[in-house]
């Protein structure tokens, strides 16, 4: 049994204060987990454009706030209702609940689990959170708090995965890589012999290249304002690069062009508003389907050619490629298998000496 | 054979001499169909919003135009190469053509033959007509031009039906019941216990509304700012009826605190682009479906919450239903056997001696 169990952990934790404001590395205080809720200690942890966004206002957060919601670890201690998990597991932060009873969860049509929608949407977002500093309760991004040594997550939002991954390199499957690789094989199911468009090569969008790729699509068109990503891209699977920037007409004006009536999928992995406009401007009249996959500024609405959407562009949106926490293991075992790669989006390594 | 077979046919059409200009009953001229044409003697016209929006400007068409694209009638003569009709057969306008050859054709997806697309989109509309008046060709509105006793329609733009059915009846299956009802049953396929919401309860809506009930929704939800339409549309199956003007919040505001988290199917029939918005911003989070049915102002976009699309919500659109000239006659059959209702939809007759 972990010595720890059942008492306040001190360890290190960035905490961010305020919007917009420095994080620093502080001691904070790990309260013990309680019923469904389990204690990990983080191995590593993610960056994702997420975390900028929640720090810099870009949508709603509690301040003080342990930022992270990638990440990898080891089950130091669970709640007593924990059942799916035990000390010594390894597991994978997944930043999306799941009640298990509303109507979301019941159905297999959509991973949005209405806790996760109800909690976005409130203008109340006191929750409960075992991490502390100074004296003040310090909350935690998406409920996770990956920038922390020690971080209590409820059960549902954590996978188990196989002992022989290394927890180091299958940190992008906590959210980066599971996003843009589930969308186009779990989600859209992009279908042999397709033209697909990938806006934004981060590593969504990389990892929605690869999935295309693996689906069999015909063409997987990358478009990014930095020819940096081209190379990265090429290798994954794109087979045609294009920079906005080198072009003296909209992009989806081009790419309408070059593949007739536009691409038969479009994954959207920027989260910028333009860019957003662009990738449905993008999609196939007559059966295109466009999906959201960046997390736009909140409050910021795209404006929408609806003669697009009535001459059959389907538009969707999709969260941690359609996944729920229980089928990231499958991943990781993929990951192990070889079928897919993640040791290529790990862009730079730092130390956990902070 | 019919007398007039290979002979120009002289005859009344309702003409629009230009954008927003009268519409004048003048005598025509009608030549023979050639390949794959066919002429029909025009039996009954309806009068579709989209008449109006070709005539207004709300979409370019090409002047002097003969108006009308709903209509029953009798075939005339066929062109040499029509081989699915001959002559005395009765038939249902369908204005959507089907070159059997582009990529949309020969999916099962879509109904959105490249060549409707191409033609809306092209900036040269000139377009080879039967039908000339004072010297001039007179086009004809969506290639049909059902405002004139006689008409020259592609082959693939008819649907035979059956003798049986009244062709004084069953015109509104040539265009606004069908769009309706199709995009219920045949495309969005609602599912039993659904909650759904109609916004625009003209024909489209009202069909819309009786392919809700087919189909098994528990909650049919009209939305119209006109009250007189509240008891057809409850007769026809809305189980509760909203008018936009009685509220003293957004129409979708309403829609979401009345459903929780939205509806799980909306769809959009009046092409209103306040509407429009309405519509998307009333569909349910985690998976509601929105189709827009309803053809707004051409070249007028419409604003959208990102988050809502990408919080799960499908926006997609539909042309007549998803449905293929060929299948309008199956609509006939079900309105002969009294599975689904045509005449209530009749609001009122012209007679012919215009």
């Amino acid at each position: 049994m972990s010595p720890t169990k059942g008492k306040v952990i001190k360890c290190r934790a960035a905490v961010a204060w305020g919007q917009s404001k420095p994080i620093i590395i502080e001691e904070v205080e790990v309260a013990p987990p309680e019923g469904k809720e389990v204690r990990i200690k983080i191995v590593c942890a993610g960056l994702c454009h997420t975390d900028v966004s929640g720090w810099n206002g870009g949508f709603p957060i509690l301040f003080p706030s342990v930022l992270g919601h990638e990440g990898s670890g080891i089950v130091e201690s669970v709640g007593e209702a924990v059942t799916s998990l035990k000390e010594g597991d390894h597991v994978l932060v997944f930043c999306l609940p799941r009640c298990h009873q509303c109507p979301s969860c019941q159905s297999s049509e959509t991973n949005l689990c209405r806790q996760f929608i109800d909690a976005f949407y409130s203008d109340n977002k006191e929750v409960s959170t075992r991490l502390a500093c100074k004296g003040k309760p310090l909350y935690t991004l998406l409920n996770s708090g990956t920038y922390s040594e020690y971080t209590v997550i409820e059960e549902s939002m954590l996978c188990k995965v196989n002992k022989e991954a290394p927890l180091d390199k299958i940190v992008p499957l906590s959210c980066g890589v599971t996003t843009g690789y589930g969308t186009v094989v779990h989600y859209a199911k992009v279908k042999p012999g397709s033209t697909c468009a990938v806006f934004g090569l981060g590593t969504v969008g990389l990892a929605a290249v690869m999935g295309c790729k693996l689906q069999g699509a015909k063409r997987i068109i990358g478009i990014d304002v930095n020819n940096g990503k081209k190379d990265i891209a090429k290798k994954l699977g794109v087979t045609e690069f294009y920079n906005p920037k080198e072009h003296n007409k909209p992009i989806e004006e081009v790419l309408v062009e070059k593949t007739l009536l536009g691409c038969d999928y479009v994954f959207e992995c920027s989260g910028v508003k333009e860019v957003l406009e662009s990738a449905v401007a993008s999609c196939r009249l007559g059966g295109g389907h466009c999906v959201l996959v960046g997390a736009p500024p909140f409050g910021e609405n795209i404006t929408v050619d609806p003669y697009k959407i009535l001459y059959g562009c389907h538009v969707s949106g999709c969260i941690l490629g359609g996944y729920n926490a229980g089928d990231v293991s499958q991943l990781v075992d993929d990951y192990l298998k070889k079928k897919i790669v993640v040791d290529e989006f790990i862009t730079s390594n730092l130390p956990s000496t902070i």
